[in-house]
């Protein structure tokens, strides 16, 4: 007996190229195959996919269309390129630096071989520990010493390699909240948090207000306030996530602010999580400071103390997918590393990683010259930026100016910075981001990332501003 | 001012080596670090550790010492080597093939420069779809028909590639059921499975006995039984998830089963996830037939199938942390890509496997020998315990023997097996798993993986079990 199939019901509806074959196969059991068929058809004749997760449903359902992924499905569609393309869109809103892609190709090519060719097999292959092997982490305590300028000091122990920052602020968000509590997020912010700890671990985040009024400058005045906000509606308030070097305003949190979050997480019995993926990137004259460092010397309980760190930044290897937990907490430490079984890093990565941190020369030399291409990059764009009366905010670390825009709107809301936003997109072709998009009360700021293009780009892109400018 | 900082509170109970550095420092604010410094002295003096999540608290708290992790301490303790260490534990409880390593070492010193030295640095080094380069879904789509003899063809749009199978295991539990649910497991069954939908998705499993009086063979009343308990417990169902070729058993599931399995999941209107990372390791004469192979050429709805596979198994390479989801689910598909920024896998190392997987004569080549192998290495292996009188199931696939050794426990019952693993462990000094570590209900059944030693080590072996069976 041949059972037809009804060929349609393959079709999927979103555009899926299916090989079809077999149309016809012999049923190993007939009567149960004639019973099952005709079940089959009507059930098949539904054009909707089986039933999924609730929190599946609503990771697609309540998706709007974000500036963030407008802007990149321009950038996508219609790539600025100096030669072949001029006229594309010019990607300003990914703080990507590919300024000193150069040096990390010099480095792997010349090394390549010796870290993985000639390593033993049986070092690459078999399972490792799924937290990272012992090589990478001491390699990155080490790496960290030198890029915070000793500011943090490290065992391996403490430390849990992750898939990227991203899946290390995952992991913590599981290890310290439960489902329905909530972190607060000195705003600006970039917006991926709140991704990060609402997708899968179903933590809330509550952006506390830094205002430019107060050079965005962190009151803990505001941290008690949402603090106090959130218990009268019955959440729970599990900890403080902060960016330091921000992101995406660029400024560095000072010793005394520190010492101010360590005593209101203390007093309030909570976490502080401290994202500092961006240090090693900063170009000013300010001092980076971990937090690790001001809980260390000053004597807090710093098994409320973690810190995300990660290589996508510092040594711009995004595609690496290298971040890491470093925390003081031993429980955070034991279920972080059994949660590990779930982003682990491959080997073959870790190892090349390893002789790549070691090099001392080569990484204090990567260093140097970034920081110098970068610092370059920042003053010819803030430069460029005043002569139309544009002014940025003194930012001393990270891939980006903060700039405030607002004498270019033509209302002082948020719609009047989307309008702003649209017409730089449009009209200038270049995508940045909208301050409203990370959660920033002022309208009028933007964030322009200056790394994703070349010294030379930067006229192009002053010219393309001008288009707006000039309309005003 | 200067801050006296009380060391001892740096001590952190889990043996963690902390280096101490700058014990006093100056105090950035004198007043407010006064106050400070006495809430401090009286927080930081309590021992324990800053509180976490409750999610955090249960994987700790309830952990007991289970057959499996005595079993691989013992073996890290004391690991066996024929010449270093002849006294040493056997590994015999771990499903990871060291028998085709030198294949995949020649693969790697004459291959990786040009996968990786030669390739772009700009193909290295940025950002890269989460979800994994289309080169590798392609490369993967065409290797996994080879694998599985064109029982299976794929639309690399259709694919996930995660950080080895048990993120994808992970990921799917997400996609598909919300925290308290549960999905059925027929069993025995990896534990694995327990931890990789429990511990972070929160989502409950019920392994649905498979008896060895009936072969191990799934039987579609038990699987009932089991939806109709839960149901009637308030417990919504949302998926069977199949382990095919079987972990621990080492069978296949064969046609009618699966139509049987489809008939079910269809009527109950739930999912099926067929695991089949062990896919490439059969090595009798049984046919394996993928269950998108089933569910396309009888006209199933394939938005409720959904695949796991990895190259940890088949190419042995668990190292590299490479698992894929294959999804006929456009739901699916677009949340598991969403949430693939939490596991996202190193590009040099995908594009090291674009290489691999495209070089099609090293894949016949590997997988010839490698199944010549293991055929060899399974048969000593029944062979060398049917001199005690041993018996093993007549497995034609996977890296293990599924024995009964019922015979030789001194009562029939889960406390008898256990009995005898100890006796294997610390007598035998070989490490093998329980059949009651894999929810199987029938006492004396034991996992042993032959793929981790040579074969001049099975007389070693069975002179090792020997001490047993001579005392019974």
């Amino acid at each position: 007996m041949r059972v037809i199939v009804p060929l349609q019901s393959f079709v999927l509806g979103h555009g899926v190229h299916h090989q079809i074959k077999g149309q016809l196969s012999p049923s190993p059991s007939s009567s149960s195959s004639i019973r099952s068929s005709i079940v089959r058809t009507a059930l098949v004749s539904s054009s909707s996919p089986a039933v999924v997760s609730s929190r599946a449903t609503s990771m697609y359902s309540h998706e709007h269309e974000s500036p963030g992924h407008i802007g990149f499905s321009k950038c996508l569609d219609d790539p600025y390129d100096r030669t072949t393309n001029p006229n594309g869109v010019v990607q300003l809103g990914i703080a990507e630096n590919l300024l000193a892609m150069d040096l990390v190709k010099e480095w792997i090519s010349e090394n390549v071989k010796a870290s993985l060719i000639d390593s033993e097999v049986s070092r690459l292959v078999p399972y490792h520990p799924y937290d990272g092997i012992l090589e990478l982490k001491t390699a990155l305590a080490a790496f960290m010493g030198q890029v915070m300028l000793e500011s943090i000091s490290l065992d391996p122990s403490q430390m849990i390699i992750t898939a990227g920052a991203t899946s290390a602020i995952e992991t913590l968000s599981f290890c310290l909240a439960d489902p329905g509590d909530a972190v607060l997020i000195p705003s600006p912010s970039t917006r991926g948090y709140d991704r990060n700890l609402k997708w899968r671990a179903g933590v809330e985040t509550i952006p506390v207000p830094c205002r430019s009024i107060d050079n965005f400058r962190l009151s803990i005045s505001s941290l008690e306030l949402a603090y106090n906000q959130a218990k009268k509606q019955g959440v729970k308030v599990r900890a403080v996530f902060l960016l330091n070097p921000s992101n995406p305003i660029g400024n560095l949190i000072d010793r005394e602010t520190m010492h101010e979050l360590l005593d209101f997480v203390t007093e309030k019995n909570i976490h502080l999580v401290s994202d500092e993926v961006f240090a090693g990137s900063n170009h000013g004259t300010d001092e980076f400071v971990s937090i690790a460092d001001v809980a260390h010397t000053e004597g807090f309980d710093k098994t409320r103390v973690h810190i995300i760190f990660g290589l996508s930044k510092v040594l711009s290897l995004p595609g690496f997918r290298i971040g890491v937990i470093c925390s003081f907490n031993k429980n955070v430490l034991e279920t972080g590393k059994k949660f590990a079984r779930f982003f682990s890093v491959s080997v073959p990565t870790q190892r090349l990683l390893v002789s790549m941190l070691s090099d001392v020369n080569f990484v204090q030399k990567y260093i140097e010259i970034k920081k110098k291409r970068i610092r370059r990059m920042y003053e010819l764009f803030v430069e460029g930026l005043e002569q139309f009366g544009i002014n940025c905010f003194p930012s001393s670390a990270g891939y980006y100016c903060w700039v405030d825009m607002s004498n270019l709107m033509r209302s002082n809301s948020e719609k009047g910075e989307l309008e702003l936003w649209d017409k730089l997109l449009n009209i200038s072709k270049i995508n940045v981001t909208p301050g409203s998009e990370c959660h920033c009360v002022d309208p009028g700021w933007f964030r322009i990332c200056f790394t994703t293009i070349t010294e030379d780009d930067i006229p192009i892109v002053m010219e393309r501003i001008k288009r707006i400018t000039d309309k005003q």
